[in-house]
């Protein structure tokens, strides 16, 4: 199947689940509208996408379930944008061509649709209709991955590191956390809806350890060869701020060597998937990652 | 048992829990001293303390998940706390006697420490050795009492409140949510951990529902009749702030009534569960009920 085919029967499934979540378990309108403006503002949808097409590679047909842990997995990644916008964290005022939650709402409504959206992910996968094993290894492994071992721990290393250089391997510590972890969370959690073993299991997490480089690696490059209009969000502003990047510490033609370097791996294992697991199909995600690339 | 006794045996259980578990699935520095300077703040711990009173009354040995999951509650509690006193919400210096999270660890770190807590809440509750089954009904109950439909609603409720005059009626929706759905969680996760059935959860829930009136109905009353001093948090800031309380749309009397009456229904529950329950002895949370009235 084609990606852009997937993504347009699938994505918008996920947006619907995620819609009648907030609409359902919202008592307050103003809250609602909060969270529904963030979630609504689009974006790539890559983490849902990922863990979809993870799941259908092994040619499981797509249920209600999995669209609500892949609904839940985006609430996860728009709270941490809503808050990481705030004035306090990187004090942004566009996302995705819009301006940013505490923009339109102001700060306190900001704060609250985001720890609104992280505690709804929570619940949304309680909620869904899966085995409970498998729901409690889908919590629990979204609750290290986003929390103080991952995500939240990722972001504050970057706050704390944008006052120093950092060498090429703190950042991507850094950035293993900040990106990488809801990454590999959507190829884990496409392998474990789909009844996984595992050694698949963590085959996936190391094609996902490549693609979350890849991911930051190409945020960090397109922040720099790119206009403000075409990103969406202020272009430049990593540079202007002092910020570590993978431009700033190997320079441009370097970055570019490492991002074909990540796509590169992460292409072989979806090869070694193919050849290893029975019932897989490598198409989709080798679409996916070509997505991540950049033509020089 | 005497509750003095109860608290000194089984509320440093309740925080040695938290800090190990924080110790331990923390990976940044900052952000685990952060997280911990909030959580070793002190405070009374009302909510741990409800739900292992409650366990304990229906006959049960507290056991470590037990201590867990009373933990978690009370990480909830503090991440909100934290949140809650940001200068973007209630813009507090002071909480229980000491200088604010964002305060000691500036605004950014203060907003990361409060995600921490509230995912690791739910990591916590997901890794505690419970039935599966037990562990999702707290981890959903969990999500809806702090979520949309409870804790971050009543905030926002609160917030959007604060620049109308409410009714009485409508101060107690906010309550209800704001502080309420965490105190009922307290005792339904404590009659769940005690394998009570549905309608022992009930009257529960009931009871604390009187309870959380009773909290809120005495914290309006101290912040008019207390020092700040006596408070650990600046006093008569409610009525400065022009914000809705019971003193202001009741007066002081009619509070003191309103206080009475919620404490004397919940008296009369803890009764009927005595009558009703085989196994349950009242004398803890009598004892708690008593510590939420206040002598005129």
């Amino acid at each position: 199947m084609q990606l852009t085919e997937f993504s347009a029967t699938n994505l918008p499934i996920v947006e619907q689940e995620i819609a009648q979540f907030l609409m359902e378990y919202t008592t307050d309108e103003t809250l609602k509208e909060s969270m529904l403006y963030s979630i609504n503002a689009g974006g790539k949808r890559i983490r849902p996408l990922l863990l979809l097409a993870a799941t259908n590679s092994f040619g499981e047909t797509l249920t209600t379930p999995m669209y609500q842990v892949a609904g839940a997995l985006e609430m996860v990644h728009t709270y941490s944008l809503i808050h990481d916008d705030l004035p306090a964290m990187d004090n942004d005022d566009l996302r995705r061509g819009k301006p940013t939650n505490h923009k339109v709402f102001g700060e306190a409504i900001a704060i609250l649709a985001g720890d609104g959206l992280l505690t709804g992910a929570f619940q949304l996968i309680s909620l869904a209709q899966l085995e409970p094993l498998k729901k409690l290894l889908l919590i629990q492994q979204l609750a290290s991955s986003s929390g103080t071992q991952g995500m939240v721990a990722g972001q504050t290393a970057d706050i704390i590191g944008e006052k120093q250089e950092l060498t090429i391997e703190e950042l991507a510590f850094v950035h293993e956390r900040k990106t990488g972890r809801l990454i590999r969370y959507a190829l884990l959690a496409g392998g474990v809806l789909a009844n996984q073993p595992e050694e698949v299991l963590l085959c996936l997490q190391k094609l996902a350890g490549h693609l979350g480089l890849a991911f930051q690696i190409r945020d960090d490059l397109l922040d720099v060869v790119s206009t403000t209009e075409e990103l969406g969000k202020t272009a430049g502003k990593d540079a202007q701020e002092g910020k570590n990047t993978y431009p700033r510490l190997l320079g441009i033609e370097k970055t570019y060597e490492a991002l074909a370097n990540e796509i590169q791996q992460a292409k072989e294992l979806v090869t070694q998937l193919e050849k290893d697991v029975l019932v897989f199909e490598g198409e989709l995600l080798r679409q996916i990652i070509k997505q991540f690339d950049i033509e020089k």
